[in-house]
């Protein structure tokens, strides 16, 4: 059995079932264990020894929230994380420096040729298109820096269960998929984790989720690209 | 420079910083990872091949959250965790096998006879003597069942800054220290963890902690008897 690809409502619901009884998890708490599995990911596959310098790019949602919380665990890995975060919410900031939030594009511009890789916590499972201002002219500068880039959930711009058909979204070298991989992700070719390390076995069984097996006591797990492959064939 | 021990009321005011405007933490989010380190800690020393049976016991303050937090990760690590809390407060119990509230000590006599090892979480930083029923009469009764005991930050019934002194507390076989080790434990022979990587470097600075490198990603770091030893030299 190959795991199961979610939908935006989809992965909207298992969310709510894991805040409400049979999960009674509070946001604070999804978004921690989020937060820290995206920090591993990024950690494992780019060493704070040749990529210190780590832009965390956050949208306006709970996405940006992730992304927040993964800053602060960089920091404390030994990393020199930075957070652009154009539209913030009411979430603290955890004492990393923040890119005053602006619509212009030359504060992203100045922070792309400071760091050496790009945490992408712009756009969640709940992202509608059409990309929005600041966003808009945002994606085509990180795509031009060329820097290497770790995606939370599904890359930026694109569609959660169409994937990459508008040709506007982040091309990621690395995804890390939260709960389970949404639809879009299917067509992703590069090095794919999953994190959120949270989900029951009864929520799993509900939504035949097929989660594999998470090593030891670890946060994330890298999924085979074959395990992809063959899902993509069902 | 040795690690610093914590008084009761230096570890209350970090705790209190933490969630403050210089940590900006929530008390979910401190919780969250404090079990987190603690179900790891238990894990690296007791696999669940051969100790999947594990009984958690739970005091009535914060302690019993990160127990019942550690009971939810144990969950997801693939042992067999059930709840003693004979005092629950309003905190959610994922799911997990909870032993009903109960003045007797029959139920967790019980339980203890269906254990293979036991994570305590009775009491925390706060605690100050006497120990009060029920758990007067569960601390000898846990003793008694010679069974491999992880202790949470304090091994339950010791004085937080004079450890065993009263001879009334627990002998755990390992204990993991949240954020510094207190006072009390530098008595403790046993092997030692550290957990809580979420303390900010100014934190640390302001109240010369001296916390030890993290390896990797991990979120629990074993401190060396040697360590503890220079310690006691000072």
């Amino acid at each position: 059995m190959s795991i199961r690809y979610l939908t935006s409502k989809l992965a909207q619901q298992i969310d709510e079932e894991l805040m409400s009884a049979s999960g009674a998890f509070s946001i604070d708490q999804l978004m921690e264990l989020a937060g820290l599995a995206c920090a591993q990911t990024l950690a494992t596959v780019y060493k704070k020894e040749t990529h210190p310098r780590v832009l965390v790019c956050c949208g306006p949602g709970n996405q940006g929230g992730d992304g927040l919380v993964a800053a602060r665990h960089l920091g404390m890995f030994g990393y020199l994380p930075t957070v652009w975060m154009p539209k913030p919410g009411n979430k603290d900031i955890y004492k990393i420096p923040i890119i005053p939030p602006s619509n212009e594009t030359e504060p992203l511009r100045k922070a792309l040729a400071d760091a050496d890789v790009i945490l992408d916590a712009i756009f969640g499972f709940s992202f509608t298109p059409p990309v929005r201002a600041p966003f808009d002219s945002a994606l085509p500068l990180i795509t031009e820096s060329k820097l290497p880039i770790v995606s939370v959930d599904i890359p930026s711009g694109w569609d959660v269960e169409r994937g990459n058909a508008e040709g506007v979204g982040l091309n990621p070298d690395v995804l890390v998929s939260l709960t389970a991989p949404k639809e879009g992700a299917r067509e992703f070719k590069g090095q794919h984790f999953l994190g959120g390390r949270f989900v029951p076995k009864t929520l799993e069984e509900k939504f035949n989720l097929n989660l594999p097996q998470y090593p030891g006591i670890d946060q994330i797990v890298e999924l085979p690209s074959t395990e992809l492959e063959n899902t993509q064939k069902l």
